[in-house]
Parts: C-alpha cells; structure tokens; sequence
C-alpha cells in the first residue's frame, strides 16, 4: 500500500476537471493532489479512441512520476477510451468518471430512462450505455452529444440567449423522448446547468458527474489506498501542458476559486 | 530552384485549411499539393505562442520530408505566430494568410476602416494590426475574438437561430464602430459567410484571406519557385495526425468535395 501522504493525481484534457478537484479537495481536505490539465492538446471529445488513449497513457505517465497513490481520469472522453488500459498498465486504482455518474443517475431514476449528454467521443464510446445497464439492465438510456457546450462554457457564455438556444436544440429531443434523469456527462456541463436545467424542465434530475466521483473516490481511499488521516489542508499542484497564464483565467471559473501556482510541463 | 513538379506543402491545424486548398487547386490544377490538418491537436486558435510555434515546426518537417518545393501556413493562428519561425529555418519559399488577406482589405477599404475577426491567437498576436498598417499606415483597424465561430462551422451549424445570434453577439460592436471591410482571419469562418454577411449587413466588404492566399501563391510559385506547367490534373495527398474518417465526413464540407484516401502520420 502507498504511503497515505502520497497525492492523488487528477488529469483531465484542460480545465474541466476542475470541477472534479474541487469536488473531492472539498470532501478529503487533508489530500495532497496533483492535477494535470492536458491544455496543449485540448480537447480530446473531438478525437478518436485510439489519440485519447495515447495522450492519457502519457498524462497518467506525469503524474506517476510525482508519486500519486492513486489516479482519477476526470475527463469523460479520457474514462471512455483510456480507463481499461491504464488500469491495466498501472501498479495504482485508477477510477474514472463514467461509473460513478453511471451509478447515480440508475440511483435517481424512478422511469427508468435516463438521458446521457456528452461530447461526440464520450456518446460514441457507448461506456455510460454500458455502465447504466449494467447497474440496471432494464433501463432504457438515450444519449445525445453536445459538442457546443464545451466551447461556450471556455466563452464564459454560461446563461442568455445563445446558451439558451444552443441547449433547447440539443436537449427537446431527449426531453420529447420522456427521460426523467439527465447525466451531465462532460467536466464542462456543470458550468450551464441553469439552462440546461431550463431547457429540460422542472421534472427532470441532473446527475454531475463530478459530484458521484468525488464520492467514489472516498470509497475506493478508505478500502483500496491510505487515507491521509492528517487534519491540515494538503497540498495543491497544479501542471499544464500549455501556458499557465490562460489556465489561471479560465480554470478559476470550474475551480470557483483563484489558481495562483501553475507549472508547465513538456509531454 | 526545386523540380517544378515538387508537390505545394500546406497545413493547417485541422480541416479549415482545406478553404485554402480548394482555391489554390482551383488556380493552379496541375500542381501536385500535400495537405496535412494536425487534427490530432486542434485546435490552434486558443492555445499559446510558443506551443503553436512547435505544432507548426513538427508540421512542416511532416511536409518538407514529402519534399514540397513552397510551405502554405493555411492556419490564421499558425501564420500568427509561426511564419517568422519557419521562414528562417526553412530553404523553400513560405506563405502565411495573413499578409494576402491584409492587402486585399486594404484595397477593399473606402473609409480606411477594417474589422479583423479571429481565433484569440490571431487577434492576440497583432499579426494583422501591423500587415494592415504596414499597406496602409493611416488605416483604422477594430478587432474581434470569435471563438465559438470554428465549433459552431465544425458542428455544421452554419445558418439558424444560434450562429445568427452569435454573429450579432460578437459583430455588432464592430458595426457601430463604422468599419467597412471585415477580414475573416480564420480559414473556419468562410463556411459562416451567410450568416456574418446577414449580421454587418450590405455596407461592409467581407474579405476571405483563403482567396487573397491564392493569389500569392501564384506570384510566389511564377517568381519565387517553379510552376508545374503541365497540363494534367497534379496529385492531391492528404495527411491527417488523427483518425482519417472524421477528417473525411467535415473535411468535404470546407473543401466542398469529396476526400477519399487519406494518410494517418504520427508526430
């Protein structure tokens, strides 16, 4: 077993993750974490299985490096593609995002059918499909990818009209459809959760991804790795792989709080 | 001087460079041209000066081992922040976008006031501010990042309520500050010429830098280099870093034909 004060290493295509970070840094203050934003190769939703298998082998290689006791793929596409394989290759737990937000919405679900919105990598994979009925077998799941979102949430064009517009087009089908629980199933999506919560109604419940994992990652610290039992707050590192400068700006609105010490690394 | 029938080497991060292509292939059919869209890390246009000037050196090494006899830089943000780069370490002739859509706005330009809208690289680099004023000294030039154009021309969303609105959202500053040319400094953006044309209205020229390019690679190719006087249709090569299939299905749109063998490279 690794050391309890080892970090836990979170990687995700960019700044998305984040919202993960502050998911689990809130839940498990004493952890040590080092997250590593891909932001030279961003976004990996547009790309195939095998290019987002290879750049999360070289991100998890990172944070491997600096001695993390336990990995989390914060990015869905990079759960989708990569989570069989790193958890193949290495020594450490490795959990992704799938599962966790996969067993919430089953959780949640009283129809039984539950939307799955995603980017274009995430929906192709058919990983949430497979992981939804897997927890329940009888669920019917519908899916739609939403590659806009991600860009507008980067614009900071999280409410008026055009998020607005650009979520009734992408959601009306799923909601005509008659789901009654929604994965929001990209880091980015909890950044428009008030229009997509709009554009889908009163009835219908969003799962965030980042919120289930968060908990998981608890479960799989206190049975599969150590705990840091230490009652100080650990530390935080943050790395990128493009300029810090844009990820402090930008990174500050997934984290909901100031990024001060970024570190740039070559991959 | 190289072999006149040398291939024409042009890349661009992605598929938008292929607006460029389609013209200069339609100019100039019997030059052989290898294409490469970095596809497995677009896009360009919001990343940082130094990693784009990276992609591009490993992109025209990728082409300068095809042998190509001229480099086209058919990305904005490339041009931006490359061309100096490349022009110095490479013995073949290079052409960026910039300067050929800069001359043609001044040209253009009645009231001696040009908008320039781009990725936030291109806008950030002042690459265009400085090729308009070196034409023009007394020209008045307003700018404007357009980010959410290149998704929402990837995602096909080229006419409709939301790429209307977001033209409005993001042009009508320029509008009310009276220019009369506006330079769509992004190989992406002539696919959204409809609806960017609807939001200035009929008072102000839109130049496409992709036509502009054409014209200078003629007059480098006559002056600078060989021209392929043959009078046969040359080959056309297209090299992608990720999946060639998805480069296939949005390519055909930018080059407005179809795209049939394309080569996966690892860089």
């Amino acid at each position: 077993m690794a050391n309890s004060s080892a970090p836990l290493g979170i990687f995700d295509s960019g700044v998305g993750g984040l919202t993960v970070f502050r998911r689990i840094a809130e839940r498990m203050p004493a952890e040590s974490i080092v997250y590593l934003g891909d932001t030279a190769r961003v976004p990996y939703g547009t790309k195939s299985a095998d290019t987002v298998a290879r750049y999360a082998q070289s991100c998890a290689e990172v944070l491997m490096n600096r001695g993390v006791k336990m990995l989390v793929v914060a990015c869905n596409t990079a759960s989708a593609y990569a989570l069989d394989v790193l958890r193949r290759e290495l020594p450490i737990p490795v959990l992704g995002v799938i599962e966790p937000g996969a067993k919430r919405a089953v959780a949640a679900t009283r129809a039984k059918h539950i939307g799955v919105i995603g980017t274009a990598g995430t929906i192709n994979s058919g990983k949430y499909q497979d992981s939804i009925r897997e927890y329940a077998p009888d669920a019917r799941v519908s899916t739609k990818p939403c590659p806009l979102f991600v860009p507008l949430a980067e614009e900071g064009w999280t409410q008026g009209a055009v998020p607005e517009q650009v979520a009734r087009e992408y959601l009306s089908e799923l909601c005509a459809q008659g789901i009654d629980t929604l994965v929001l199933g990209c880091t980015h999506y909890p950044l428009l959760k008030d229009v997509i919560a709009q554009a889908v109604g009163p009835n219908v419940v969003l799962v965030d991804s980042a919120e289930a994992t968060s908990e998981s990652v608890a479960d799989v610290l206190n049975h599969q790795c150590e705990a840091n039992k230490g009652s100080g707050q650990g530390a935080r590192t943050f790395l990128v792989t493009d300029a810090p400068e844009t990820f402090k700006r930008v990174g500050k609105h997934f984290l909901k709080d100031e990024i001060t010490d970024v570190e740039w690394v070559d991959i």
